[in-house]
């Protein structure tokens, strides 16, 4: 497998084509505004004019959308990844959706002579840019096997979890308990902050103790300065919360402290800070009264 | 400083009065029942009739106790530490209290002629028998200064706060975070759990990305097993979150996620897991019908 | 208008559709199950094959189904409300829906030529039966002043609301209040008796105070009793608050609250609670332990 | 019984004092601002120089003071209650405190040769007006006996619950459904708001149907005009709901609900709303973002 397709060049997608690029793959890339592939084709990319032109021509295609809607377009749409699948060739979609949309895209590219992996990874801007991702794969296994280096070249660690949807099962329980830790280091700040201890020292003891962690150490930071530079945007992780929380609404798991959070980090989104870093919920957690 | 006194002998003050006899000290001990005492005496304590005898023959009096009640016994009850503190004499309380018990024994210490430092840790058994605390100290500054050797017995890490209060309000603060991390994580894991991921790849995804921290890791095992053998008590995670919310209450910080948090450990010590490690929520938050 | 057809006769839909026998119209009925059909015939009502075929056959067609793909399948299945409305008859579906649901189905209706009513209701078993329910209409105008005489027998009280949409809008957020008020009840009552006071005292200060309401004292008796014959299903009230809370997230509303309540409906779901009535949430919170 | 004493007249003291006279009682009065007396002792009341002069000079003194802290006050400062207790005089403390302050003050009051009960009242300042309050008394039965009258001037109904404590547990319980009853209500309007819906409809509705109350009939004026002249104080309502939880800490009862409720109230207090009347939530609960 030498020639693959990249579908959805952002925040995440351009460092991971990137990454294959510099990996020795040849990449052919989509975008909807083509505007963002621009550095991709300057190392070396090329264009490919839809999804679907970009799976016929590739082996295995690699996607990375925003949103379960952006992926649906993106495979049912016109011009889209279905009209191109087919002759065994594979399709991996890397995006954040939920199970269900997971499940009906996997059957249709399926039922289209495709094969599928759906792949969602742990981990932001930093870790895409270092290849360092954390990688849940699910669906055909022999596809995952082929797409072996190149899973490599993205990431530190790939797990492979059966069926299809086991891998978005994965990312949103797992991005559910950040979300959380998030609200956690927000609100335990937030006390500190308001009676008078020196954040840095906060940032410190939590340093040394059993909860260090290099999350808290990289937005401890971003706390301190009340600047959030998107890695991982808000709006994004309220909507991994939102069907995390459905998760739990199907399977009658109650989740009391995940569903706050959720609350906290609406109403953030509600705030117009949904394009930040999720760490700008220390905004709405510290709330000064305006003053 | 030679000769100093250690008061309460528990699951932390026990390692912390030993790590002081190994590094050199004489340590005259007292607990309420004598019988945990024993092991210290083996390796060379002296044992003390009464908090009054302790505080009476030694330069610097250590106590580290189970809740603010335990703390203003000792302190104020019959045979007390007032009753021997004096001629400048120091008194170190490492327990958790709250931000008002600590002024109010530091007071009446200084009132009393002593010199009264607070030290709450961050840290459980393992850290206490490693001498890996951390030591958030506040209070007189020369007696910070002299009892630095001893500090180095018993933690890794020691910070000088400022004014009596402000050692417990670290506390606090941190372990309200903690208690906020373990629901997360008992949340997330229970999630996994319903919809059937495998537990240990829920772990192994946690360990290698961002939010990788050695609670969870250490935790894990125990959920795993559903066995919790006590390092902190469930009991006192619940009293420290309520002595952290109604902190915010006092300073008019909304805390809706801790304040959840604390109703399931609540609910846990309600159904008899107080005493188990406080990693017990796991039974709570996964709540599995009765089948 | 006196031939009107109903389609739906469960708890809610049965002791309406006789409403209507009783004012003096010509009911067809259709339900998935034709067992639950007999007491309407027997009282003179007609039976109707399909939902297409009663819809076909009357001016106007009511419907009251348990949830959104309910309404979906009658609307839009084989042999569905879609293929025999038209020529301007009208459909009012009376079940709680989402907005988007109730969209969906009205624009379909209208694109086949029908004309189409939303029209929830406020009001359980007991309203039903005494023809006294709260009857949120939204839609096509002509139809709601058409039906005003069938409203009549089935509510004592009906709002026009505008566009499609807003019945529902209304419908969940009265209900999530509701929710909210039950678990406020539960929480309060299993305090009171936690402490050792007497439930009855508790709810009769509440009757006589500024809170008191039917709803207090119709649900009072059942806690008392540990009793929950099915007025309103729990299972429905939380799929109520899931659609009002998912409302909350695509506006940017926060509903902390009212998102842990519906946890706690969700646990007494999961604990097999659902078909009981929705006052059965007080066995999730008092949450008595094994004894 | 004609000779009575009443301590603390505030905006629930005043009008309860002027029924008293108005029922022919001899009223001696104190309040530690002696502007507030003036329109009593204009209605005929007497001063009384301190609390122990009305205690001395009266056979039962009544009094309703704004929070533990002044009941404790009130009781124990120097020329307090104690001093003036004795004799087999009554004492009837009728503000909302904590069960164990209602214990200490009703425990030093017998030990000191008087009668207590504790007597808080459920209703603010329109029933005190009206003399239609709810009164929860425990404690001395024949002091309960001997003030049939005087509390028939004050309220509609009287309780006697038992032992000191059960007043204000039975206080607590059902402020808490208060307060969680105002957040259902400000999160189901602030919903309605948010997606377009007149809040008029909404408030009809509510009234038409199962949830219809005194409360939601009067707050709802207040949210439509968003001005929140005080009846019950915000800081009261939250202070409330933080005994409240406290007393579920103490007997192991999880109040989830109850808990995200008190951080809202916590949240309004801390944005400045605390003197404001407690539907003051609202503008918390709705959150509008500036614009």
């Amino acid at each position: 497998m030498k020639k693959v397709g990249f579908i959805g060049t952002g925040i995440m997608g351009k460092p991971m084509a990137a990454n294959l690029l510099k990996g020795g793959f040849e990449v052919t890339v989509w975008n909807r505004s083509a505007e963002k592939c621009k550095e991709l084709l300057a190392l070396g990319a090329k264009w490919g004019p839809s999804p679907k032109a970009v799976t016929e021509s590739c082996e295995v295609t690699f996607a990375m959308l925003a949103d379960p809607i952006a992926s649906r377009e993106v495979c049912f749409g016109p011009e889209g990844v279905l009209a191109g699948i087919g002759g065994g060739r594979g399709y991996v979609d890397m995006s954040t959706v939920d199970p269900q949309t997971a499940r009906e895209i996997g059957k249709a590219v399926t039922e289209a002579g495709g094969r599928f992996l759906e792949a969602p990874v742990s981990g932001s801007r930093k870790p895409a840019e270092e290849g360092t991702l954390i990688i849940m794969a699910a669906g055909d296994r022999s596809l995952y096997d082929e797409v072996e280096k190149a899973f490599a070249c993205l990431g530190k660690m790939t797990l492979y979890l059966g069926e299809v949807g086991r891998g978005t099962q994965m990312k949103l329980c797992v991005n559910m308990i950040m979300g959380q830790m998030m609200a956690a280091f927000c609100e335990g700040l937030a006390l500190a902050n308001r009676v008078g201890l020196d954040l840095k020292d906060v940032l410190n003891v939590l340093d040394a103790g059993a909860m260090a962690n290099p999350m808290f150490r990289l937005k401890g930071g971003l706390v301190l300065s009340d600047d959030f530079p998107v890695a991982f945007p808000l709006k994004h992780m309220q909507k991994d919360l939102r069907l995390a929380l459905l998760m739990g609404d199907e399977t009658g798991q109650a989740l009391p402290a995940a569903a706050v959070v959720n609350e906290l980090f609406k109403k953030a989104r509600g705030q117009g800070l949904g394009d930040l870093d999720f760490a700008a919920l220390w905004r709405v957690v510290k709330d000064s009264p305006a003053s």
